[in-house]
């Protein structure tokens, strides 16, 4: 690997200079480092989002892409750093579950090699000190288990779960993208079939009368029902933003009622 | 080409995961490929938005740069996708006129082989799941012929042109910077010459009674008018916010008037 | 150097086509230059910003590395385009004093050798026009000493000193980081030590009674005093936002003041 791949996904912004010193650790130890933004601007330090921006980017990647994450509420604590392999990606990650929804990992290592770290490690940015050497040793050829030690368990990010009965479904918005869609712990395969006409679908106290199969189905300003890009049931606002219109925010609550003769069938698409 | 490169500009912000899937499909497909961020931070849907930053910034790429474009609102309508060669570069874009602003097209197709596609394409999300695939395979060499058929017509852009009279120009504000600074629809050629002192401005409701050349012939916080850095009539606050000052917006109007005795005369610079 | 580093920096945002023209530009010149985002996203036009964020951030890189810097509100005056050597690092940069944290320059010349400008200038654009294409030449291999004359003096920003008295310091916020974090103009190593139980510290009209290594070690939402990781005295919010939280902003008061009995004392950390 000539020019190995390093993605960088923070909360950092880039107004501050945090994002900046990572690259620059990287690529002093290797400068044919290929660097590629994911994102700066994962809210701070929010381990759901973070999680979910992660499950449904990663798996794109080609095989064994190195991803450096670095959202970090528990800096300076005792909590490890990880080096994760899992859906066929390797991370470096604080460990606070936030890869959690990548599922069983392959392999899991506590950090512990000094000598791959920077030699003077502040309180309050592992990210510069720790992961981001580490990354570059990697994409440098260090093999992983130079890095430390097989870790037994370790921090596991709770997803809510959506509550599934005979008739009905109940969930919530776990993630808004930034056209205001609301994105819902519900998976498309759960739902009942868009044929039938007796669903009736909420959110919070407003009730979603239409689905499509996408937003150009309807109206401009319509408030829709459908299956997003990552397989997930969401609800948006045709050309608007679902999220300011209903005032949803992540955790509003989403009801799925229908005639409870009729069994959940997966959508065909 | 070993090492091609693909520019990205989107309207999806970095704080969702869809520029980051995007950036995995194309590497997934060319590991070599560089990816260059324009810019993820259109405004939603915006579509003279689009067309006036394609017009500002991509003529300075080099000929033959691919630019992946994905401001979408038609996304899983029967709008089609196109390859377009227009101002010596090569873009991908959603049939929306976004590009109309660069000048006569050389080229124009639809993309219809799916086999560039990937297997499976979302309603939703055509971005990652058709024109990413479709860039990683052009930057890998594949023809463009081979992606589609001669599209005979596609959509324009309705950019709002000024009123030209003797005597007086009337357009509006068509882009506002980060600055603040209000770009309009009226080229500088069309002005009368800065050294016509009976020239009168008007941006909204407000005079405009300086013209400069550039910001820092002024004081700090003088409401002017010169020339952008891209050819048009611009309204700028010295080191401040007109757009904010003035509570302009685009489409706010702006009348220019002279003595109608003295002709148009294309501003020496 | 097959594919050198040009980093850029900016207060341009990137919903503006500006940043997407200088990219353009540089690879017209050099299609091989690896570009590398430091941030586009400094407040507009503000100086103090640019340069704690180039003395956090260009230490890190690689010696000799090629920062473009364009925060430039004297675009267009009089005012010279420099390339400095400083910190071990190569800059392109309007001279506005916003490299002055750096330390003392190795080298500082004025750009004055047009043939390596774009051959039109504009009056509002010297980064798109002027920088960019230096930038891209030096990466060629250009010499520096051709691109214009040796410069005997130069802006230099001032920085708010802090204040030290026998039992006291005052200082004031200087930076506020994307966490809402204040870091301050005072040093670390001008602060008594952590184990002085009688140091008061006050910022604004507020209080700070806790001083930690590291935010983990105390409670959600608790007001700290710690040691930055750029090493200067920094007030945070435990999981949340300082600046939100006390209405802080650059130029905030920080006092700090103990028992005159004992000495300043550097933090071991």
């Amino acid at each position: 690997m000539a020019h190995p791949l390093i993605t960088l996904t923070t909360d950092f912004g880039t107004a501050s200079p945090y994002v900046a010193a990572m690259k620059g650790v990287i690529l002093t130890i290797n400068p044919t480092a290929r660097l590629v933004d994911l994102s700066h601007d994962i809210p701070p330090q929010d381990l759901l989002h973070t999680a979910l921006f992660l499950a449904a980017a990663l798996p794109y990647f080609p095989p064994n892409t190195l991803h450096v994450v670095v959202v970090d509420p528990g800096v300076g604590s005792s909590r490890a750093i990880l080096y994760v392999e899992a859906a066929s990606q390797s991370l470096l990650v604080p460990d606070n579950g936030c890869w959690t929804l990548l599922g069983e990992p392959r392999r899991v290592l506590f950090l512990t090699q000094t000598r791959f770290w920077r030699p003077v490690v502040s309180a309050t940015f592992h990210g510069r000190d720790i992961i981001a050497p580490v990354a570059a040793h990697l994409s440098l050829g260090v093999d992983p288990t130079e890095l430390g030690v097989p870790a037994e368990s370790w921090q596991r990010l709770a997803i809510p779960p959506p509550v599934i009965a005979p008739g009905s479904i109940r969930g919530e918005v776990v993630f808004i993208d930034s056209f205001g869609n609301l994105i819902t712990n519900i998976e498309s395969g759960s739902l009942p079939s868009s044929a039938n006409r007796s669903v009736r679908i909420q959110v919070g106290e407003q009730e979603v009368t239409r689905r499509v199969r996408t937003y150009s189905e309807a109206e401009r300003g319509t408030l829709v029902g459908l299956v997003s890009s990552g397989g997930q049931f969401e609800i948006a606002v045709v050309q608007g933003s679902a999220a300011r219109e209903l005032g949803a925010m992540v955790g509003t609550s989403i009801c799925i009622e229908w005639s409870s003769s009729q069994e959940a069938i997966a959508n065909p698409s």
